[in-house]
């Protein structure tokens, strides 16, 4: 198994107090130690650090945990392989395009007899059921719609029953966007908050670190936060149901999807 | 304009040397200040750095230029813009899937009136003359060839057919590689040199570094680097002429293509 990590906000934040929290279950504080990467979207833009290493001891991992990247959409993973090999090309997130925008997607858990139908467009280059069930999603969006992204009304019915077909195959929590919708579907483990004013302190369970947002934050300012398991012990995280596919936009989850 | 860097090796080689003297060459001892970017294979894998700020200024080349990945293909650029905004989508090298492979490419130059016929499986995500160049070469091989990869004998001329093609816009010097076959193409300027044994010290012309290559290989090892221009001075580099592809494989250029 795997742990993921996402944020999503209305203005660009850095992650770091997050990420070190996070990556400590890299090794230190919980053994996912198979690798490890993290996406950062700006605007459209959008890079990836990635390292078959364990977050623990990647120098990779330790310069983003020093490096603020100012981002609106991240998506983060700490890897406990269970299908395909200890290598780059199985460490996520994942990227691919799609109507000319990035796409990126990081999974936790275990799909069983999960095979990919004939495919048009996408074709996983690692072997992971995550990267197949990825390439499966972007599949079925750009079958529906070949052309352009629709509304979000068009486009969360189609991922919400592909996302149920694949979930038959076992635990799929999963965090996927395109730098503009942010998309978490919870099948097992998947928790959230949503960081705004009044801000307050927060303190991390895997290392002894306190950050006071309001010092940090504008009156404005909007984080959600999601993540495999809660990552702070002050502050009361929401879980997101079993079969539930949750979509956050600027900071909060959308209403009435 | 901008400026490429190449390496092609038959065992993973770090480019921290290489990669000081080009990136000195993004604010420093020239103006290609635009943002930068760098691809490394690892198998199939491939990462990429890269920032919208200089090379000379980025602290994410300052931690590349210290910490020494191994790889056998590497892709780097330093942009000095001439089409498409400063932001992090319009830098170079751009990254998409064919084959089940990720295919990676980076462009010098400037392509006129050039616009993208209706494509079936590739869109640009930023708004480059260089990002439309590389979609439409994939696309085009993709056409031909839908499934799988071809041999490089099949390859290589519908490769060549579509270079010409873009290439009659302007100027056209770019690399490309899916991490096994590693292409260069010379349009206006483009060099390249491979050490083999008996390997010999090497000075950089933009740093005063000297590395005496003699102490840090085997052999056996063959490395092909390829830049704009030349990055050191006591070698003799060869210029890729007008309208050539090469073929790199296992650090050498492949006869007969």
């Amino acid at each position: 198994m795997c742990q993921l990590l996402g944020m999503n906000c209305n203005v660009p934040t850095d992650i770091c107090f997050s990420f070190e929290g996070f990556s400590a279950r890299g090794g230190k504080t919980d053994d996912h130690k198979d690798g490890w990467g993290i996406a950062f979207f700006e605007g459209k833009g959008c890079r990836i650090f990635m390292d078959a290493q364990s977050s623990v001891n990647s120098q990779i991992a330790d310069f983003v945990r020093k490096y603020p990247i100012h981002s609106t959409h991240v998506i983060a993973h700490i890897r406990k392989a269970t299908q395909g090999e200890i290598i780059l090309e199985n460490c996520h997130p994942f990227r691919r395009e799609l109507w000319g925008r990035y796409w990126v997607f990081a999974h936790n858990g275990d799909l069983k007899d999960f095979d990919l139908p004939f495919m048009d467009f996408y074709e996983p280059v690692g072997n992971t059921d995550s990267e197949k069930a990825f390439c499966l999603i972007l599949e079925s969006l750009r079958q529906q719609f070949p052309m352009v992204k629709p509304p979000l009304e068009a486009l969360f019915p189609i991922l919400k029953r592909i996302t149920d077909r694949i979930a038959k195959h076992g635990i799929f929590n999963y965090l996927l966007t395109d730098g503009e919708h942010f998309f978490a579907h919870g099948s097992t483990k998947l928790c959230y908050i949503v960081r705004k004013a009044p801000f307050a302190a927060a303190h991390l369970i895997d290392e002894d670190v306190t950050v006071d947002f309001n010092e940090l934050t504008r009156p404005k300012d909007r984080v959600a936060v999601i993540a495999t398991t809660p990552l702070t012990d002050n502050e009361v995280w929401t879980q997101i149901q079993p079969g539930e596919l949750l979509t956050f936009l600027d900071g909060e989850p959308v209403k009435g999807f």
